[in-house]
């Protein structure tokens, strides 16, 4: 087993032993990649590390992945299994081998049926949600870390002003999606980090939109953007809203509190401040705004490896956070049926304040289109 | 309520009543996206639809969902809940509304964290893994569906054929995958199916490669890509291994082998076969041939608006086929440290045989490069 290898697990085993539970098990995803260094998927097939407080970790591999697997460097008993025999039996000897009483599991990625096979395995096994703890290993961010996820921002922000330069009204959401993706993978974007949200009009008031065949952007639509690249593992998600031809003083309004809203988050961002800090200090400035009414959202959310990680930026989250967290600094005001308007930059946290990663402009922006 | 929603759901309140449990509950997904007709996406965020036997539906929903929700037409009880409240009272709210003692899950789907938060909100409740059954609604496409199926295939083809129109030796793994990526798009896609795999030589020899920056193909390297476009919510799987320039004996005889499996599962695929039979009919091709040691993979999975779903076509799987159930037929060797062959066709199970939905050819391609 490699140094690096054995010092990223022992992480692990430190959080099982912080717990007071006999191990921590991780399933692919971020958690996993960032322990054995390198990327796995398991779709129907059940992968799974368990890392224990006090001895070797061991691995139950589907016999299709044992080839990639063997790249890891990984020295510790792996129960391996094939399609044609089910995994019952690897769990069996995985929980024989182990003799764990207690176990924490990352609750947002593992799925049911893998909760399954292990109380099937050991019905008396006490399983926990340990996904903030396992998680916030990675909350801070190496140099490495950040770079990469700068080269993300860069290739998105490139990708942004073109698509931007080319939007045409009658031009529908899902043309202008497909510039979008286009032009990511153009500049360098290795994957998406998540499905774009291109949304206008009414589309812009709901935050999780999906662009539409059918809707055709106008003259004074609100066009929001919520979209990133992946690259080298990490990932950008950056969101403007601009307005079509012209804007309404209705328009003009929003966009401006949204925009202090932002400015307010990222005036109280250093290390050391809590997550609720900085929601609230967002927030605080919608609520006091005529439009109130139209929060639907906390400010924002970790980002790194997942498009979505710790730490939640809302209030009652008082984790506190340390230099190196990245976050999404995103508030937004939406009303259902009307418009919606969304500015989310990517801000690292530093000893002294802050960076914010992403460089576009910010100021109410009226495409000429 | 709109008929077409009412009668979705009617499916799933059916497969509660078969499986004597109380109701059925979906989370997003592919399931859930039949069910609503309409996509959604969860992340850390709770968002659960439940379906009783008999009585009306439920569902809890985050509340900057609510907008997208509205779109739905359903008019069961809504349990909303805020970020900066938590969910935990929400699931309260719903399991009282519902009196459920027995409920059956997507094991496949659902996260530990829902799990967990149901049974905080009622301890007693039995939760069972139903995901065969409530995935199984998928298995039978329809018309329109495998219209959309056929896009994306058509899409991945034309993508395919420009690809390796372009390979040249010296360029890497990598530089590859982004040609097909770019022009998957350009040809029409949405989205991708998943991340390809675009790997050679001994990369090649493992079933779930990622395509490498450092990897320059060479003349005699096996290259194979798997692959596929989303489009209008469903996915294409294809995969073609080609070599460059030339080819070695053992290539041409293991390219031969796999082809004669995949035609052998080809052969026997027909309305009321089982997945058992198809793989059974491939996987003995492989078996008799000098590459026996060589096997790591079952014959192939569902496809659909997920990539993998049921049926799994794999021996002792005795689920018996029905027209309109669409799988890949996959079979592969692969030798690790050496080279892999895997040659991937969707198929269409008619009532009298099948369809490949898939047309790229299959004789053995060396291509000039």
């Amino acid at each position: 087993m490699t140094d690096t290898l054995n010092s990223r697990l022992s992480d692990y085993a430190a959080i099982a032993a912080d717990l007071g539970v006999d191990a921590v098990a991780l399933v692919p995803g971020a958690n996993f990649t960032r322990a054995v260094g390198q990327s796995f998927s398991s779709h129907e097939r059940p992968f799974l590390l368990v890392i224990p407080a006090r001895a070797p970790a061991a691995a139950l591999v589907p016999n299709l992945e044992l080839g990639s697997w063997a790249q890891v460097g990984f020295d510790g008993a792996v129960f391996d299994w094939r399609d044609q025999d089910g995994y019952d039996r690897a769990f069996a000897d995985l929980m024989a081998h182990l003799h764990l009483s207690t176990l924490a599991v990352e609750g947002q990625v593992m799925r049911v049926f893998v909760h399954h096979a292990l109380k099937k395995a050991r019905p008396e096994l006490q399983i926990s949600d340990a996904e903030r703890e396992i998680s916030s290993l990675r909350m801070i961010k190496t140099e490495a870390d950040v770079a990469a996820m700068q080269r993300a921002i860069d290739i998105s922000e490139r990708a942004l002003r073109r698509t931007l330069d080319s939007v045409k009204l009658g031009q529908t959401e899902k043309e202008i999606e497909q510039t979008l993706v286009g032009l990511l993978f153009e500049e360098g974007a290795d994957a998406l980090a998540f499905s774009p949200i291109v949304a206008a009009g009414d589309g812009s008031a709901r935050p999780h939109a999906h662009a539409r065949h059918d809707y055709r952007v106008k003259a004074g639509d609100a066009l929001l953007i919520d979209f990133g690249a992946r690259k080298d593992g990490f990932c950008a998600d950056i969101t403007r809203t601009v307005f079509l031809q012209t804007v309404s003083d209705e328009g003009r309004a929003v966009y401006d509190t949204v925009l202090r809203a932002n400015l307010a988050g990222l005036a109280v961002t250093r290390a050391g401040v809590s997550a609720h800090d900085i929601d609230d200090a967002a927030t605080s400035v919608l609520e006091a705004s005529p439009f109130a009414d139209r929060i639907r959202t906390k400010t924002g959310h970790g980002l790194g490896r997942e498009v979505h990680e710790a730490p939640y930026v809302m209030r009652g989250n008082h984790m506190v956070l340390p230099a190196g967290t990245v976050y999404t600094n995103e508030p937004g005001l939406y009303q259902i049926g009307s418009f919606g308007v969304r500015i989310e930059d990517d801000v690292l946290v530093t000893e002294t304040g802050y960076r914010t990663l992403t460089r576009f402009p910010k100021d109410l922006l009226v495409l000429p289109c």
